[in-house]
């Protein structure tokens, strides 16, 4: 961790990685509605999109106010804004659809930007969306900062959980602590006189829960709604707060505040005993 | 092109990639259910599972022969075999969850043993499933062997196009000619008398397809059976040969083995006109 890292993320309590192992299970979608819940909370919030190749947090998180280069320390960024969580992300440096087929080096080059160069502020939470798999861009988070906690997405299918182990054991080599899984895509149900529909599968994020021992955090349906509130930019809680899925982001969000704030609270004690058995 | 390729690539009528941008959204799927479909169909099919990060294929498509060292030319790999289709990934060459968290140029080392050393023997459909994103895997398969052909797997969500039309314009750079979209999940219907369900939006493909002027080759509907074929090793084709995703992977398949075919001949006329002219 260097002088640089140190100073802009110095006043940051929480930093999350949401991770999924595979691409496509809404792992952007869940990283974007756990910033907006917490942001809901009272909490100041910021968020990476480490997704160098497919960054589509800004079309879900469209800002209000844009990046900027820092007016006092040229070569620093300010981050955009929107809906008062602070934001950056690849596509702010890529142009429409030009494809960002970059060789690794420089892909890791941009995420050091990130992780160094963003002028974050007072922070409650970080949130860093990583992309999908278990490759460079994970290694260079991993080694540059450091990480409170990290949030598995999967889906319910067994082809998902593949992928989802990979990035637990990947977490685990890396000493990342999971606080959970999330469960999306879990099932389809109409109506509520109407039953569940597994499309996907059922229950696989339970079977993963039960094989490794990290707590389950929650099963987030199939929402129309809320693929429809990611693709138009809009705040799922403020459209259709009382849907199903929102009700349970809600939930996940709160559970991964608390863990975290436990988590705070005996690194706290841990160090005040470490203090006195030194001084 | 080196010796080797030339080589081993030799007897290979077609090579078609199959691309998505984004993961998740059933590229893998996509791909396996066309090599059972053109196998079907007569035709000699291999499978590259180029997903370095989560090789899927190998659940999909389980082996009944598994791959080992060509007796003949120490260092060379006989591909694995499973109902008649041949196959290489990742995945027998990585233990269990063992996470692939490996940098880049190794990966890139891995996929040139993929394209170099596999001794495929005669085939008339080299499938290629690519890795999601737009990245450094990509590249290295574009530079070393001769795609003729690449489809797009998208979902209709418009976050899903957005990473897809990335992964157009990257084809478009490395003049890969795109042979047409695939959408998956377009909709769900409970049974033929029940309406529709758009659950992650509606047309995204077509809308696709009318902005880029690439042919529209078809859409599968959410299908249960097919994410439960996919997840026990299941052929869909033998399965459940009349449900609607069957058809219509059948059908895509059908479309995209005519086009090779017209492709071929063309190429046959072009060269023959070209040597009449320098005759």
């Amino acid at each position: 961790m260097d002088n640089e890292t140190t100073k802009n993320l110095l006043h940051t309590r929480f930093v999350l990685g949401v991770v999924a192992g595979k691409g496509g299970v809404g792992k952007s979608t869940v990283a974007v509605n756990l910033a907006r819940a917490a942001s809901k909370q009272g909490f100041r919030v910021g968020i990476i999109d480490a997704d160098i190749y497919g960054p589509s947090l800004r079309h879900m998180l469209p800002e209000e106010i844009p990046p900027k280069e820092s007016p006092s320390s040229p070569g620093h960024i300010i981050p955009a804004v929107s809906s008062g969580i602070k934001m950056i992300s690849m596509a702010f440096f890529c142009e429409g659809d030009t494809s960002t087929a970059v060789r690794a080096p420089f892909a890791n080059g941009l995420i050091g930007q990130f992780l160094h160069k963003v002028e974050w502020g007072e922070l409650d939470l970080l949130l860093i969306d990583f992309p999908p798999g278990t490759g460079d861009i994970h290694l260079t988070i991993a080694q540059e900062i450091r990480l409170n906690g990290m949030v598995v997405v999967t889906t319910p299918q067994e082809i998902s959980l593949l992928d989802v182990r990979k990035a637990i054991h990947m977490c685990d080599k890396m000493q990342l602590p999971i606080l959970g899984v999330v469960e999306n895509m879990s099932y389809w149900q109409e109506s509520p006189d109407r039953e569940k529909m597994f499309l996907f599968g059922e229950g696989g994020g339970h079977r993963l829960c039960e094989e490794t021992g990290i707590p389950f955090l929650g099963e987030i349906p199939i929402e129309p709604r809320l693929a429809q509130a990611a693709d138009r930019g809009d705040d799922i809680f403020a459209c259709h707060p009382s849907c199903n899925a929102a009700q349970v982001l809600d939930q996940v969000s709160h559970k991964l505040l608390q863990h975290l704030a436990w988590l705070e609270q005996m690194e706290g004690q841990y160090l005040k005993n470490f203090e006195l058995v030194w001084q």
